[in-house]
């Protein structure tokens, strides 16, 4: 088995490990158009900040200490810093002002379902809220808890259950533990010659119950699909007891609680195993790039190959703006006066179906007046598809402010969500500020929108971001759309849940989470509004 | 509009309309087979049989006939009998022998959301038990609600709710009222050249309401997938209030609601109004037979094609018994000494899908040791796909004991499931009794079992069938399968649905059900154990 005892952890304030810390310098270049269009700033983060001491005394804490053992249980500085919220940009713009208030009391680490439900038994006995934490890469406050009214906050660490607990290959299904990281959960299945297919852009740090409790959805979800499109079974410890769900592929014996379950976010339970569907490894992957005239003409043909059945495995377009901003990496600028909107599509699988899906889609593509541009431009998006944060940490140390936001529509309302959304970003965040957008997931009704906005940093960044995306989500919702598509709603997009799903529909969220946790200590003020 | 102002009820006591009455008799040479097997009875149901008086006032309803018309509350014996109960073989047996005690008190029929919610409101000030109908297709009991520590007992018949309200032919989005019939819905997406794809064996009779309270999952699943897979959005009315969901094809705006209301056989709520992904109507449907020498090698091929998502849009394989039994029609009779397994493909859409979809299925099928047997038996299926209930009522009438059963699993676990259930149904039903079964539901990670028996009828077959199928139910809850694919949970399933989910999953229904339900008026002992 290739997993490591113990995971990199990603660095404090910013994303990413610290072998993976040179990434953030920007080339001269870059620095030199940054400084013409935002005016370069020095905000350097605040190092050598400590969280507040911990409010766990070591009475309490010996509890714990039965259940998982004294060196699973852990209370430093250092540990509690690395648990300390997720990896939005408020959250990086509070670590980097050396802001640890949120820090967990505690981190403890359960080996198992039955330990994860030990721990839930001793935090209900003495009132102290639970954050499940998996890889950690939450950008909705999603690790953020609530904690007024408790005796403290532990981080529930899922790091020692990181196995692969079986696999299936008659029926095409694994069991994986929920702690594993994406590439951990990949490199165990390609021991079997299997692939699961989900690659978010927070694949190298996410885990596989982070991905099954927030509904998570990768760059290849045309292929692969969404992830709570592959969990055929799932496992949870809650307080009330224990959940085992999924016995069929499909069924009709009631509602799908499974769907209960995934998208959760830890509010309902702790899921301690998911069994999820499992393809074959592709032999053979291919990336390519064609050019559109335009952003709608390009979401068009999306629709005709979602509509058609005739999906690639990868399928992204970029708006104008992001198209620009794309050609204008040093590396790649063509002089291009009027770039068009860039597509990418991406086939993966048995030579025979990479060489078929391409040609067929290619010839669909063709013919509504797309441009083929070959492979360059698939490469170049597959080499970089998990940068994106990276270069978020070096302009946000140049004071340019960098944040996304995502949602999803049917496919009639696409144009005014995107002229919506995007007149609500750019008039909150003002001249100068640029939005870019691009459709990474599409479906026979609808699809995704994901926004990327720049602005030069105004002396409260986290205000400057919340007005923006508060104008962003009254957009969506106004829209009739979903405040999020693949990034859950944690603690930011609560208010907007309540919008979206209405009085009825939290009541729900709310009888739920009192039948499964009625001392409330999972996730407090995660999810439900 | 070419949908009728009120639909042609069926029979109380048989499957079908009036019209369709002729197709009950048996032909001669039928007759005899039955004889040689099973030994005739002769078991007429009994006529003119009156349910017990309504015991619900005219105090009582006026406040329902202020809420939606004197015309629309109805009382009358022959109203009442036609909203006795659905069409399982128990229903049909407690019908022919003339027992009516569980019909309901009136029979009322609101015409919109408005109207369905102050039905509601009225249900909950007099504790009146309130059974949502649409078509009167359930076979699990889904219409005989428990009327203990009610005042009385009302049939919401949603038959005034059979409109088209939007078509979005952009999105390829439908809403649909949830009275509509299989047909009336087809005729009138048909009329923008559009169809849901929606055609379980019930379809001529069942409604779009109940397709999505009991996760109906139709013939053509493999090409246009599940009821509940087709549902993009839903609008239900509940005691608590309205519940509006789906506002995008995903989300990840935390658990999908929808899939809890998919499946509630109208024990949280009424739903009003359904959103459905549609597609093209087909330009070509093409239906072809193959045999297989065996059951397994038939799964075989259907698990290869389904893993590689080359399937058609009908994909289904008889066992040996059915396969052989179906070959002894008196029509299609060909002397084959070992007739196999037949396997019926079906291809839907343009004509180059359908020429390319078939032959590359019917490639692959040959490569794995199928004999293609030319369109004869497809067609002959296509014709008699609906049929199957009419010749239960005609071997009713000649005491043979029909039923069928139906569950799911995955893959690996496909013949001990089918091993199993088999051998429980044999086992209490007895020498003589015939157990057939088939696949008609696939998908990567599994598929479903169809099985359907006869035998010749003991004194009380409604015991006699409620044994057998209660040693089946324990043989799949045994095997870790669901307790139903497509049939939903009713009353009869509900002790196994308590086994399947577990406690906490119960604890959950519980808990949804008396948030939106604190009444407990809607379908109570439906569903919930």
């Amino acid at each position: 088995m290739p997993i490591e005892p113990t995971p990199v952890e990603m660095h404090p304030q910013r994303w990413g490990t610290p072998s993976e810390a040179p990434r953030p310098a920007l080339p001269d270049s870059a620095l030199g158009l940054v400084e013409i269009v935002f005016g370069l700033q020095d905000r350097p983060p605040v190092e050598g900040a400590t969280p507040p001491p911990s409010r766990l005394d070591d009475v309490l804490l010996d509890g714990l200490r039965a259940v998982v053992g004294a060196d699973h249980v852990l209370t430093d500085d250092a540990t509690r810093t690395l648990r300390t919220r997720g990896k939005s940009t408020p959250d990086l713009l509070r670590a980097r002002a050396g802001d640890l208030d949120d820090a967990p009391d505690a981190v403890v680490r359960p080996d198992g379902h039955e330990e994860v439900a030990a721990v839930l038994a001793w935090a209900v006995e003495h009132r102290v809220a639970v954050v499940p934490f998996g890889g950690g890469t939450s950008v909705t406050g999603g690790l953020a808890a609530r904690r007024d009214g408790f005796a403290g906050l532990v981080s529930l660490d899922l790091v020692r259950m990181r196995r692969l607990l079986a696999v299936d290959a008659v029926s095409m299904t694994a069991t994986l533990e929920p702690g594993l990281r994406g590439p951990e959960a990949e490199a165990l299945l390609a021991e079997h010659g299997l692939t699961l297919g989900h690659y978010p852009q927070s694949f190298r740090h996410a885990s596989i119950g982070g991905f099954a409790a927030t509904r998570s959805s990768g760059q290849s979800s045309a292929g692969y699909g969404r992830f709570d499109a592959m969990v055929v079974g799932l496992t949870a410890a809650t307080p009330t007891g224990t959940l085992r769900l999924g016995s069929a592929p499909a069924s009709a014996a009631g509602p799908d609680l499974r769907q209960l379950l995934l998208g959760s976010e830890g509010a309902f339970g702790v899921i301690t195993s998911v069994t999820v569907r499992v393809r074959r490894a592709p032999d053979v992957t291919s990336y390519e790039g064609w050019r559109w005239p335009s952003f709608g003409a390009g979401t068009d043909a999306m629709r005709t190959l979602a509509q058609a059945g005739l999906l690639p495995t990868v399928l992204r377009l970029s708006d104008e703006s992001e198209t620009a901003i794309n050609l204008a990496d040093p590396s790649s600028i063509g002089g291009a006066d009027d770039p068009g909107c860039l597509m990418i599509t991406g086939y993966e699988g048995t030579a025979s179906f990479v060489d078929a899906r391409r040609a067929a889609v290619g010839a669909v593509l063709a013919d509504l007046g797309g441009t083929p541009l070959g492979t360059e431009p698939g490469e170049r998006w597959a080499h970089g598809r998990f940068d994106g944060p990276h270069l978020r940490d070096a302009l946000l140390d140049h004071g340019v402010l960098v944040e996304t936001l995502e949602t999803a529509t049917f496919w009639s309302d696409r144009e005014r969500l995107y002229a919506d959304v995007k007149a609500a970003l750019t008039s909150t965040l003002g001249e100068g500020s640029l939005v870019l957008c691009h459709v990474s997931h599409v479906y026979e009704t609808g699809c995704s929108l994901y926004f990327t906005v720049a602005a030069r940093q105004a002396d409260d960044a986290i205000a400057q971001w919340q007005a923006a995306k508060a104008a962003a989500s009254d957009a969506i919702v106004a829209a009739g759309a979903t405040i999020t598509h693949h990034h859950a709603i944690g603690t930011d997009h609560a208010p907007w849940l309540a919008q979206e799903i209405g009085d009825v529909g939290v009541r729900v969220l709310r009888a739920v989470k009192a039948e499964l946790d009625p001392a409330g200590i999972l996730n407090p003020g995660v999810l439900i509004p």
